[in-house]
């Protein structure tokens, strides 16, 4: 390809609106534009890095036995009513009404198209398992899209669904995808972690999230420096405390705690510290009143909480809820609620005794609160939000929180949609029973700026071998001498002609523009034919990454350039 | 692959809802599966197929100079109102509105969206020409969706977009672009004719239309029998008739015509033939109001209307229009009408004279109505709707119309898009000029139904080489015999090893089905190693498009079949 025909203008400045580095150099560089917010159009370049992503995940998934195939973007609403993720998705989702007034979505992922697919072609467990892949762009209206390609509304990604008979099939499936994924960050030249994540909105099982090391990323995850745990920091599950010694107890006193409604306050007025306080925190989970309490230093993590009770709803209490109970805001306590409202504590509550919360009454307190003698918990479970110094659940070390960009989320999602959709197939012993299904997600364009977040310096872009556009660049210095661009035009054709992809940089600029560019679009390696070189019979080569600087002879420059090359990152 | 793991179940039965034949087939052979009306998953079968087409396309696009791109489905609608395609593709384009409220259109085609990008790109004419393409998803909501991917609400289509400083440089990019669809759809097999078309909604000048024969194809064109015209049905210009002699005329006079309100019943009450009565049809053309004249045999051709006044909506009067300018409905004639009224006549009324037509009051015509003497013309145009039998334009010979399905559309637009979206380049001499355009349309999804309507019959799909899924079927006739089974295996490693595209029927299941559904998937080649064949130390071939059977030795069997792919259409 000849850069004077490239349709590729790199910008001299930097775009306002990008703050995260790959957002800029996909744009000073001309990889993307952006259309409207958080949608893009891939520009030659960036579509020739986007192939390459592409061509490595088919090869790995055609090559771990699973079968291509293309569903629709437009979708019928119908099933996603039966699963509850057209509730469930809310706003995230694009929705429209065709001109028949049917609704319809645009597909964020395709758990409820495959289901009923496979359902209607592999009727028996003779024909099981079964795994399915496409690579298509995905929809989410995101609140706030941002940092280019990590965040934003269109988004290409491959996913893949397995059907298998039973959990040790599933079992074997996952693991089969889980070695795939693998390779295919490997073979992207990514640093990444795997870790225990929380399945979120898709529901089910175990999962694990491919998360890779970045200064921007907004994916938070947990590790201890002991390297014996990693977890998704939404799914981290802290050490639960000893049990606290409930041999002698306070007696269950109320005090007047008058403009107290604060955690802080009421621990400044008492003379207690914060992690003898109890938050009593309501929600309306499905139509259901749900107390949570955690100790007054920690954080009631939602997350977890959706999950708990996946698919209904869960929203936090509102004035209208407080007041159809008549429960007093800012003052709830778990002694004496109704039998109606189900009470949850976090394992941490066990920890803790004689516990200072809401009395249930205006500007008071009660003190020496305790499980069992003053409130029942009819569930303990891991509610709350993990913290930087947790301690870890494997060897009690503080644990470290990592940021991160997830580029691959897969889960073990059993029957949670095969279930409601009623999905099944004929087992050997005649039982119809539903598919156990897994999915299997992996972000290609987020895979393109997580690679950018990895490999990027002062100058712009430095792409492993693997993902960028042209491995070569041929620069000709002196565009306006005939010897020096003959010489440049027969390295290129010599580099083609060795099955390099090869750019050829011969517009009308500047060697220094010719530079800068280069630098910019990062492409691995740099040969330079100029006239002091042609001179010297000699070219000037650069790689990119290292910025080490060689010469090789003028005959024989293709060459060279290729061995450096199969020697890149 | 082996078929025992192929995605691929076919039906036994013809589904009740496919009228067409590639409809059928692509169902029943287990290509494409519908989730809705008008749109379909595309199996592992139909996936290999679409990017056999795919891959064509992208060599004879990238072989012509142009640059793949990927512009976004969902779309802002602003662009799309400044050029006024939001109102004029109505209900076709599918809508939504975002969390924020913003108005999103789902893309038909691209205009609107390239060409800002281009014009933030390449500011003078220094860098032009350029070509850009995508291969992409697009979206039309289809009143009627029907036979299979013929008329679908969701289609894979590349579309390329031309920029050039000048309409010498259009033509010539044009003609390049029409040279490289003539070897897409001469590699995929296909026959077609190309045609002088209507340019629609896109708007603009010379267009050409790739039409593939078809039984079931909705997309009429016109041919001479000498093959010296041919056009699409809403483009063709039918030769204008000889001036009428006009040095003697009839007086006007108004007549009573009783419960005469049709061309029919005026004709038989008069005793004159509809070719000598003159319709008077009045549109609303974008808030004015335009009479259109046509012999009472003839239709307007309200495309070739809508062309004349692109991009200004035209819709025929409705009861308050008639009201409201005074006339009466079913009985308006072209004499005295207000000058706010245009008066366009088609060709053919040149033709003819002394005019039956409405006298503009209720139950009344006139006879020996004229233009000039009687009535105005404000312009003559081609207007009318051709018809079987009118002669050629070019020899006079009767024309006849013909059936296609439209598999690829090209249009010089001109600055159609780029003057109202202002995107200019600056030239040599300094001054401002809007982007001459081309574009070009190529349907990837129809040109899978297209070369299937062509190419069947009753057994099942009969592919040319170049798109079949897989190039031979090694067909193990008995399963359970374990020699037989051994050379199917050794036979299909042989043909791989030959870079053949081969899948191995490896099934439990009966020799029969395998025939059956080897036919019906279509594969150019099948090889059968059975019991009896294996004694002999032969294989059977067959060559599925003639159904030529042939034996070839058991060892070299795969290069037997593998010279008979090579001498396969």
């Amino acid at each position: 390809m000849r850069m004077s025909r490239l349709f590729a203008r790199t910008l001299r400045d930097d775009p306002s609106e990008a703050e995260a580095p790959s957002h800029r150099l996909l744009l000073r560089a001309a990889y993307i534009r952006q259309v409207m917010a958080g949608v893009y159009t891939m520009l030659p370049l960036g579509m020739r890095t986007m192939r390459k992503i592409e061509r490595i995940v088919r090869e790995e998934m055609d090559g771990s036995g699973a079968q291509e195939i293309r569903m629709p973007i437009i979708l019928p609403a119908e099933p996603w009513k039966v699963t509850g993720r057209w509730q469930a998705y809310g706003e995230i989702m694009f929705k429209l009404v065709d001109r028949h007034g049917r609704e319809l979505g645009l597909g964020p992922t395709h758990e409820e198209v495959v289901t009923p697919l496979v359902a209607g072609e592999l009727p028996s467990y003779r024909d099981l398992p079964v795994n399915l892949y496409q690579i298509e762009w995905k929809y989410r209206d995101e609140y706030r899209p941002r940092f280019g390609l990590l965040r934003v509304r269109e988004f290409l990604m491959k996913d893949a669904y397995s059907f298998d008979r039973d959990e040790e099939g599933l079992h074997a499936s996952y693991d089969t995808m889980l070695q795939a994924y693998r390779r295919v960050f490997d073979r992207c030249g990514l640093r990444y972690v795997i870790v225990e994540a929380d399945p979120g909105t898709i529901g089910g099982g175990a999962n694990h999230e491919f998360m890779a090391n970045a200064d921007v990323g907004e994916d938070l995850y947990v590790a201890c420096p002991n390297g014996d745990y990693l977890a998704d920091l939404e799914a981290a599950t802290p050490r639960p405390p000893e049990p606290a010694d409930t041999t002698a107890l306070e007696p269950l006193t109320e005090v007047s705690t008058p403009s107290a409604a604060t955690i802080d306050a009421v621990s400044k007025l008492l003379g207690r510290p914060a992690s003898n306080m109890l938050k009593c925190i309501l929600f309306d989970v499905g139509g259901r009143a749900v107390a949570v309490l955690v100790p007054g230093d920690r954080e009631v993590n939602e997350t977890k909480l959706a999950r708990r009770f996946f698919p209904a709803l869960v929203r936090r209490f509102e004035d209208a809820d407080f007041a159809s109970l008549g429960l007093v805001k800012g003052y709830v306590g778990p002694q004496g609620l109704p039998d109606e409202i189900m009470v949850l504590a976090d394992h941490s509550v066990r920890g803790g005794k004689d516990w200072v919360t809401g009395a249930n009454k205006s500007e008071h307190h009660v003190t020496g609160a305790n499980a069992e003698r003053d409130f029942r918990v009819d569930e303990y479970a891991d509610l709350v939000q993990i913290r930087e110094g947790d301690p870890c659940p494997a060897c009690g070390q503080p644990l470290r929180i990592e940021r991160s960009i997830v580029v691959g989320h897969i889960y073990q999602i059993g029957t949670t949609y095969s279930e409601p959709l009623k999905a099944t197939f004929v087992d050997e012993d005649g039982t119809e029973r539903p598919y156990v299904m897994g999915c299997y997600g992996l972000g290609i364009t987020r895979t393109i700026a997580a690679a950018v977040e990895q490999n990027h310096d002062e100058h712009g872009i430095t792409w492993p071998r693997a993902l960028a556009p042209f491995e070569v660049v041929v620069i000709v210095a002196n565009r306006d001498d005939e010897q020096v661009t003959a010489e440049g035009e027969r390295i290129y054709l010599e580099l083609a002609s060795l099955g390099v992809e090869v750019l050829l940089d011969d517009r009308d600029e500047s060697a220094g523009v010719k530079f800068a560019d280069a630098d910019l679009m990062g492409f691995p390696v740099q040969l330079v034919v100029g006239r002091r070189g042609v001179d010297a019979g000699t070219v000037d080569l650069k790689l990119r990454a290292t910025g080490a600087r060689s010469t090789a002879p003028l005959q024989g420059g293709g060459q060279a350039a290729a061995d450096l090359l199969a020697a890149a990152p």
